[in-house]
C-alpha cells in the first residue's frame, strides 16, 4: 500500500524513492487518491532533493503508462522526432522537420501548446490559412506514411500524467522539477526511434546558465537511452533570438524564406547541425533546401494539413498586423546585444503569447529585427520593425532590448556544445 | 496585486518574503485564492529555506488574523497558558492548570484535537463520565472569571488558516514548516498573559534531538515576546513516558493522584518547574499539592463541565478496559530503557490515539507502567500493566519497549534546560 505521506517525507530527507514506488505514486495521483497538495509537495521536495538517473527514469515510465503511446512501427525508415526547450525566435522546427523528410527521415511530431513569449509550433503553423493541427491518431499516422511528415496536437491521451503534473507544476514554482522526464516521456510515447534535443541557453531560454541547461541535456540523453532511442543533443544560444523575425506568423514566413535557401545564417546553421546530429549527411542537407525539395515538403505538409500552401510563398497571405513601427537607432556603433529575454517579453506584450492556458494567440503581431550581435548601426537607422495592434506599441521595448557600443562585439557562438 | 507563484519562488529561491506579502498570501489562501497545491509547495519551500524571526511573527500574526482573539482582560490577575509539544503519558496540563489556578493564576486552556499516541488533553477529560469540553465562548470565560479555570476545544473561530494548514501540512509531509507560527497563534490569540512552553525531546517527541528543540523553542519565545507575551520555556525529556500511565482515563486517575499528593516523582517535578516557570513560588506550588487545594480546583473543574468529580477519587468510575495483562521481565537486572516511542506506538495500536482526523479514541485501552529506566527488576516480575480489549493484546510490543541491563543506569535528566 502507498504512503504517500511518507514517500514525500522520504524524498524530502533526501532518501531514493523506490522505481515501484514512484508508480504507484503517479497511478495514485491520476486516480485521485494522492491529492494535488501531495504531488505539489513532492515536486517542492524534489526541487531540492532532486532525483538520479534511475529515478527519473521510472518517474518517465509512469508517466508514459498514463496513456497511449504511438506505434510508428508500420512506417520504414529511422522515424526521427525533435525537441527543443524553447526560444525567442525559435522556428528551427519548422525548418527541420521538412528539411529531415526531404532526406528520407519520417517526422511524426506531437506538440502541446505550453506558455511562452510567442505561441508555440503549433500556434506558429496555424497561423497559415486553413491549416489544422488537431488531426486524429490515424490521419496522422497515415499523412506520415504518404508524405513523410505531419506536426500535430498531441491531445489528451499522450502522457495524460504529464498534462496534470504540467498544470501543478506552473502554479507551484516547480517547473524545473521533473522537466527531463516531462519533455522525455512525450518524445517517447511519440514513438520516434532518434531524438534530437535542443536545450538553449541564455536570457530568452529556460535555461540561463550553460552549467544547468549541460545538466538537463545530460539528464534527457539518460532518460532516451534508457528507454532504447537513439538521443542526441546540442546547447544552443538563447542570447539573442534566432533569427530576424519573431511572433508567429512572421516566424512562418523567415522559415519558408529558410527553406528556399534565403535564410538567417544563424537558423540555418543551426538546422544544419541539429540535422546532422540526426543522422543526415550536411552537403545533402545544404543541396535540400538549396534545390527546393525540404521547401516542397513544408508546403505537401501544409497542404495535407488544410492549410494554404501559397501564403509559404506569398507571406502576404498570412495575417498582417495593421501598425509596422520602426525602431530608430539612438547613436551609431556597433550592436553589443538584442537581449532575448526583452523581445520576448515586448512579443508577448503586443499579444504574440499565451500567458495562460487556453488564452488566443495574436498571429499577425511580432517583430522583425534588422540588426543583430555585430552588426554596425548608424544613428537614426532602423534596429527593428514593430508589428501591432496600436500604432507604437513595444517599440520602446524593442529599443530597450539593445545595447549599442562603439567597439564592434562578435555575438556569442551559436552552437554551445555538442552532446 | 499578490502574484503566489512568484512568492512561492523567491522563498524557494531563499528570499526572506515580507510582512505584507506573508499576509496577503495567508489571506488569499483563506479566500480560496491560492489553492492548497500553492500552500504546499510554500510550506515545502519554507521547509528547506526556513523562515527568520521577522517572517515567523508576520505568518504569525497574518493566522491570527484569520479569525478572533479571546478577551481575558475582564479576568483580574496573571492569566497563564501552557503548551507541550506532545509526550507519551503527557499528562501535565492536567495537574499544572488546576495546580496555577489554586496559586492564584487563572488559566483559560484552549486546546485543539491533534494526532497522537495517545489523545490529547481533551480526549484524556473526555474518558470521565459527562465531562464536556465543548464550551462556548462566553461559558468558558465565565467558569473562568469564577473558578480560576476552563480547558475546552478551541473551536472553528480561533485561528482558522492553522486549521486548514495544518490539515495540509499533515498529508504533505511538512508538519516541521510554520510548527512555531502554528503553536503560537493560538496561545496569543487566546489571550493570555504569560506563556508557558513544554518543549518534549526524545524518542517519544516531535523533537527527537536537543538541538531542533532548543531551536523551536527560542523561535516559539521570539514570537511571543514580538506579540508582548511573556513567554517562557523548558526543554524537559521524552526518552522515556512520563508517570506511569499512558492512555486516557489511566492518565486522568495517575493526575488526580498527583494533585492528592502521591504523584510520580518525573510528573511532579515537571509540573512544579513549569509552575515557577508561569511565575508561582516552588515552595508555595508543594503546599498546594499537600493540602487538597489544586485537587480542589481540577474537581471544581470537571463539576463545572458537566463531568462527575468523584471519577476522580474512585478511578473505578472511570472507563475500565476489560483485559489486564502483566508483561514479565525475561531476566533480572536494571532497566536501562523504556522507549518512549515504541510505548506510544503500542498504546496507539490498542486504540488510545487517533491516527486520523476525526477517528474515535478509546478511553479505557492503555498501559501502567510498573519499571523505568533505573529501577531494578526480578526475571518474571512485572514490567508493566497492558490494558486492553483483547487478552494479550500490546504485551510483545511492551516487552519490546524495555531493554534489561546487568549494571544500574541513570534515567536522563528530567529538565533538560531552561530557557
Amino acid at each position: 500500500m502507498l504512503d504517500p505521506v511518507a514517500l514525500i517525507r522520504r524524498k524530502r530527507d533526501g532518501e531514493r524513492l523506490p522505481a515501484a514506488e514512484i508508480a504507484a505514486f503517479i497511478q495514485a495521483y491520476m486516480r485521485g487518491d494522492v491529492a494535488d497538495e501531495q504531488a505539489a509537495a513532492l515536486c517542492m521536495a524534489v526541487f531540492f532533493r532532486g532525483m538520479d538517473d534511475g529515478e527519473t527514469a521510472a518517474l518517465t515510465d509512469a508517466m508514459i503508462a498514463s496513456g497511449e503511446r504511438v506505434d510508428l512501427s508500420a512506417i520504414p525508415g529511422t522515424k526521427v522526432d525533435k525537441h527543443s526547450t524553447g526560444g525567442v525566435g525559435d522556428k528551427t522546427s519548422l525548418v527541420l522537420i521538412p528539411l529531415l523528410a526531404a532526406a528520407g527521415f519520417p517526422v511524426a511530431k506531437l506538440s502541446g501548446r505550453g506558455l511562452g513569449h510567442t505561441g508555440g509550433t503549433l500556434d506558429k503553423l496555424e497561423s497559415i490559412p486553413g491549416m489544422r493541427v488537431d488531426l486524429d491518431r490515424a490521419r496522422f499516422l497515415d499523412q506520415v506514411q504518404r508524405i513523410g511528415l505531419a506536426i500535430a496536437g498531441q491531445g489528451p491521451d499522450l502522457v495524460p500524467a504529464d498534462g496534470r503534473l504540467y498544470a501543478l507544476r506552473d502554479v507551484t514554482a516547480t517547473i524545473e522539477s521533473l522537466i527531463a522526464a516531462s519533455i522525455m516521456s512525450k518524445k517517447i510515447a511519440g514513438g520516434a526511434d532518434t531524438v534530437v534535443l535542443d536545450v538553449k541557453v541564455g536570457s530568452g531560454a529556460f535555461m540561463k546558465e550553460a552549467a544547468l541547461a549541460r545538466d538537463l541535456a545530460r539528464r534527457m540523453l539518460a532518460i532516451g537511452r534508457a528507454a532504447g532511442r537513439r538521443t542526441v543533443a546540442l546547447l544552443s544560444d538563447m542570447s539573442q533570438p534566432l533569427g530576424f523575425a519573431v511572433g508567429n506568423a512572421v516566424e512562418v514566413a523567415e522559415a519558408a524564406a529558410t527553406l528556399r535557401g534565403r535564410g538567417p545564417a544563424d537558423l540555418v546553421e543551426l538546422c544544419l547541425a541539429l540535422g546532422e546530429r540526426a543522422g543526415a549527411e550536411r552537403a545533402r542537407l545544404e543541396r535540400l533546401l538549396a534545390d527546393g525539395s525540404a521547401f516542397a515538403k513544408l508546403g505537401a505538409m501544409v497542404e495535407a494539413q488544410g492549410g494554404d500552401p501559397r501564403a509559404l510563398e506569398v507571406p502576404e497571405r498570412l495575417p498582417q498586423a495593421p501598425c509596422r513601427t520602426d525602431v530608430a537607432a539612438p547613436a551609431s556603433g556597433y550592436v553589443t546585444q538584442v537581449d532575448a529575454l526583452a523581445v520576448g517579453r515586448a512579443v508577448a506584450e503586443l499579444g504574440a503569447g499565451r500567458r495562460h492556458k487556453g488564452d488566443a494567440v495574436d498571429p499577425a503581431v511580432g517583430v522583425i529585427l534588422r540588426k543583430k550581435v555585430g552588426d554596425a548601426v548608424r544613428a537614426g537607422e532602423s534596429l527593428a520593425t514593430v508589428l501591432a495592434r496600436r500604432e507604437g506599441a513595444g517599440a520602446g521595448e524593442l529599443l530597450a532590448a539593445y545595447r549599442i557600443g562603439a567597439a564592434p562585439a562578435a555575438p556569442r557562438p551559436l552552437i554551445l556544445e555538442v552532446l
